[in-house]
């Protein structure tokens, strides 16, 4: 197996459709990942808009396995595997590098608050060792509005210094872009600084990034990798514009829920409401609000319906 | 197996020892567990200070099996079986009411935040009927300060109702007294409040509470359960008085690794420091602060150095 390149681009948390009870629909997934990669949008599966944290380890290594074997490119795939316990995350990790994958997107472990750097340094180190293969890239996961737990730039550096070969890049979704500039003046050789969400796209990209790992990828992927296309033409504040505006509309909503709701609309397809506890499916008001805002803008997800037939 | 009865007193969620590979260490736990049962604590495994969330499902699952196949009464446990994922909550519940355990301390599931009641009503309905075992008895566990995400009387009472023979209790960690009083005065039959500190412990008895499950009763277990036993006594006061000048050392200091120290420290037993990331070990200085602290009030942990032998 080569070693794998660095990502860059646009990346979403491919959201995770259920079956009635519950469990993960990995045919489903799969279909979701296909249209995905169709616009050239890269698989941050497990992100947090995957509701990654509500499906247990074994669910997760079934699920990567199930894509491989249906066909998905693990090169394409940045799974999450940062997970509370030590055990799972090396777990995880040394199954995603095994299939192949491109690189692992990682929280911290996020139950205990006020931890240390020391601490969170001997997290990564423990796993980047317990898992000891060359192949291993990962991808830090900054979100401090979620997790609880942020991840300081002396953190991250001492990892870099550490580890130049395996910890290569970031996911910002702390939502302060001042944190994100400050990622990228940092003089870290080719690290890859992606924002968290579109909204930062332009500005990360006019100031080095590697491009975006977005929620709202998931309904409006081939918009968002334009912008990535074309971040230096004439027209890419339009273009930013543009996806600011679909971007505004979802954050309207509970985000999970209304990214589903909208596969469900535009895929025709109604079992994609469906979200694990503690979440909760937008309700008919919710629905009908998203629907007509949606309407309003003219909005699409083209070729989602024929995906799933 | 007869139906459990509902717990009282004082239980620890008891500290979790680690091999040098950072493997638990089934036996040394077994041998903390009967010191405790010896001091008539229950064993509240799995808690926010026993690192639970540093173990995977499956590490707990046989720790669990161990405990009992090394003569650990499943009746006194309360194992901690609420997890971020629905399927492991349902998963390691099972496992315990199977088991015989005298009930379980269930954590909502904490990585999504601002979650609504609906969602973690729905949370843990689904874990109660996946489980679908007349044994079980849930023990519900309120702690914000570190899951970020908070049970609301409102969401308990409807709990309780859907599921009186289910959920029997809870621990309030809150530290918020008011929030205790008002689930004692809520008319709630029968159901068992548990202070989350034996700060709280004296206070909690007064107002009709069960008892506490409280960190360092790992430490000072005889001392708290001579208050829980002697609540109604004229030197209560005094007795609360002595058991805040152990707990305010052990505040003064990370509280799981000062707790982790201690057993090391009067069990003679370095091993016991050990720490799964993202925690840290004391330092040198924080071990000699501690040590002098716990020798300047005379502290003693009596038997636990026989215990280890």
């Amino acid at each position: 197996m080569s070693a794998p390149e660095k990502f860059s681009g646009v990346l979403t948390p491919v959201i995770t459709p259920f079956t009635a009870d519950l469990t993960p629909d990995a045919e489903r997934l799969i279909r979701q990942c296909k249209w995905m990669l169709l616009h050239n949008v890269g698989l941050a599966v497990f992100g947090t808009n995957s509701e990654a944290n509500s499906l247990s380890t074994d669910e997760k290594i079934e699920l990567m396995d199930r894509l491989v074997e249906g066909g998905i490119d693990p090169a394409r795939m940045m799974p999450g595997t940062g997970c509370c316990a030590l055990s799972d995350s090396v777990k995880l990790t040394e199954h995603a590098v095994k299939l192949g994958c491109g690189g692992t997107l990682m929280l911290p472990p996020f139950y205990y608050k006020g931890v240390s750097d020391d601490g969170l340094y001997a997290n990564f180190s423990e796993i980047i060792q317990k898992v000891g293969d060359a192949n291993l890239r990962i991808y830090l996961y900054h979100i401090p509005p979620i997790s609880n737990v942020p991840l300081s730039l002396g953190l991250i550096e001492r990892l870099i210094k550490e580890y130049p070969d395996t910890v290569v890049g970031v996911k910002d979704s702390g939502g302060v872009m001042e944190n994100t500039l400050a990622m990228l003046k940092a003089g870290w050789d080719d690290f890859r600084v992606f924002a968290g969400a579109e909204t930062f796209l332009l500005e990360n990209m006019r100031n080095g990034g590697a491009g975006c790992i977005s929620a709202t990828a998931n309904v409006n992927p081939a918009a968002i990798h334009n912008l990535y296309a074309n971040w230096q033409s004439d027209d890419a504040d339009a273009l930013q514009a543009g996806l600011d505006t679909v971007r505004d509309i979802f954050q309207n909503f509970p985000m999970i829920p209304a990214l589903k709701a909208a596969a469900a609309i535009y895929g025709d397809d109604a079992d994609w409401c469906r979200v694990r506890p503690p979440l909760v499916a937008l309700d008919e008001a919710q629905m009908a609000g998203l629907t007509q805002a949606l309407h309003g803008i003219d909005f699409a997800m083209p070729g989602l319906k024929e995906a799933a037939e």
